[in-house]
């Protein structure tokens, strides 16, 4: 059974303020939870129906401070989802420990106010299925914890190192000549004949403003996903997270 | 002023059987109203507010049957945004004429139960992006004319030949050894090395079980999207929107 108190707590973390306080967040669903379980996020409360226990095993090295069973009537009052899973986790937000050399000498995503939850999520597995380790985000990007990005990043946060940092002066830090930025700019070069590095920043703006005058001057790499035929009448962009997979998929295919 | 009779209408809209029966689709907002009435698409009520009348001119070639200026109070009623538009389209669906020699020679995008709006909205506009005219979907696709398709589609739809069709008989009628069907498998051959061509059906499967053994069997090429380093734990898949925009963009990039 979940107390009144428990209840209160969990509904909170719905709000990015309450989160912050007590450095927790919310996960549903059971590929979602097992695999945040599975990699070493530990859980203050793991909170399933009957069912669900009889279905999954939860391995004790699991690090899990208290576990309740309950009814899915209870469960549906911290959900978040139309249809309540049989299982929320509550986790504790990791500490992240960011490694200079590693960043210096691998690609990263640079996130200048993404706004949309679902965006968020889905570009952080599409770094994951890309093999990119580290996301910056402005400090207006929407909140890695919102429970939208994480129902959307399919447990790829658990892999994904993602902070919040000013851009300007992220980008002045790591600023030098074989170190590229790169922007997508409709003035850009086509991405297809571009010379792409294994390292490197790769920048994303706003769904609606693109990438701030700010930052913009900081690009030394300006890229462009053309499309086709190119003179044909067609939509003002494509969305930031279907760009970022292009993208991404480019700087890959290197390798390959 | 819109009348009761009007408004009950419009809100039945919402579900597919009074579009089917009405033949009328909603759309909302400057950006998607103007596209769809500057494409051609006719307007059975344009909605809108005294505001939006004196920023926006409406072309008397755009084909609107009746214009009603109206309180914001009233378009909140008949909204389906949190934030409502200052203007909302009543648009007739329009009658596809489909080429099948057309159909023959160009690049198709083929959807087999694609199931999330945001989805089908999305590849609508990656489509749109890269030139590929006809969209196939499966009866049990979700509907185009779906508010949430609409707006995620950003106008694209405008563009696009979509229509719903039993795949198996379509994919029978296309299959010869010129004609290649594409789709996208664990199993299949590393993309960035696989022969494309400018010809053929792309399918793309259902969120959760990806493409139907019915169809799996027609598909004369199996593509993968690798994931990087090869051998890394990562997420199980990439989303159905991204992986048909990193499919399309593999097939225009030969291009350029």
């Amino acid at each position: 059974m979940l107390s009144k108190n428990q209840i209160k707590l969990i509904t909170s973390l719905q709000r990015k303020k309450f989160r912050d306080t007590h450095q927790l967040f919310i996960a549903e669903g059971d590929k979602l939870v097992m695999d945040l379980l599975g990699s070493g996020i530990k859980a203050a409360y793991l909170i399933y129906s009957k069912d669900w226990q009889n279905q999954y095993t939860i391995d004790d090295r699991n690090s899990i401070e208290s576990r309740i069973e309950t009814e899915i009537s209870q469960i549906k009052k911290i959900s978040n989802l139309k249809t309540p899973s049989q299982v929320v986790g509550v986790f504790k937000i990791p500490k992240l420990d960011l490694n200079k050399k590693e960043i210096a000498n691998s690609l990263s995503i640079v996130l200048d106010d993404i706004q949309d939850p679902g965006n968020l999520g889905t570009i952080i597995r599409i770094a994951d299925w890309f093999g990119i380790s580290h996301i910056f985000c402005s400090p207006n990007t929407v909140d890695l914890y919102n429970p939208k990005v994480i129902q959307a990043s399919m447990g790829a946060i658990a892999r994904i190192k993602l902070s919040y940092i000013p851009l300007d002066s992220l980008l002045s830090e790591y600023q030098n000549p074989d170190f590229p930025i790169y922007g997508t700019f409709l003035e850009g070069e086509t991405i297809y004949n571009s010379k792409l590095s294994d390292k490197g920043f790769i920048v994303m703006g706003n769904e609606g403003k693109g990438i701030s005058d700010v930052l913009k001057e900081m690009v030394s790499h300006k890229l462009f996903i053309p499309n086709f035929p190119e003179n044909q009448e067609t939509s003002e962009s494509l969305n930031v997270s279907v760009a970022a997979a292009i993208i991404c998929s480019e700087f890959r295919r290197l390798e390959f």
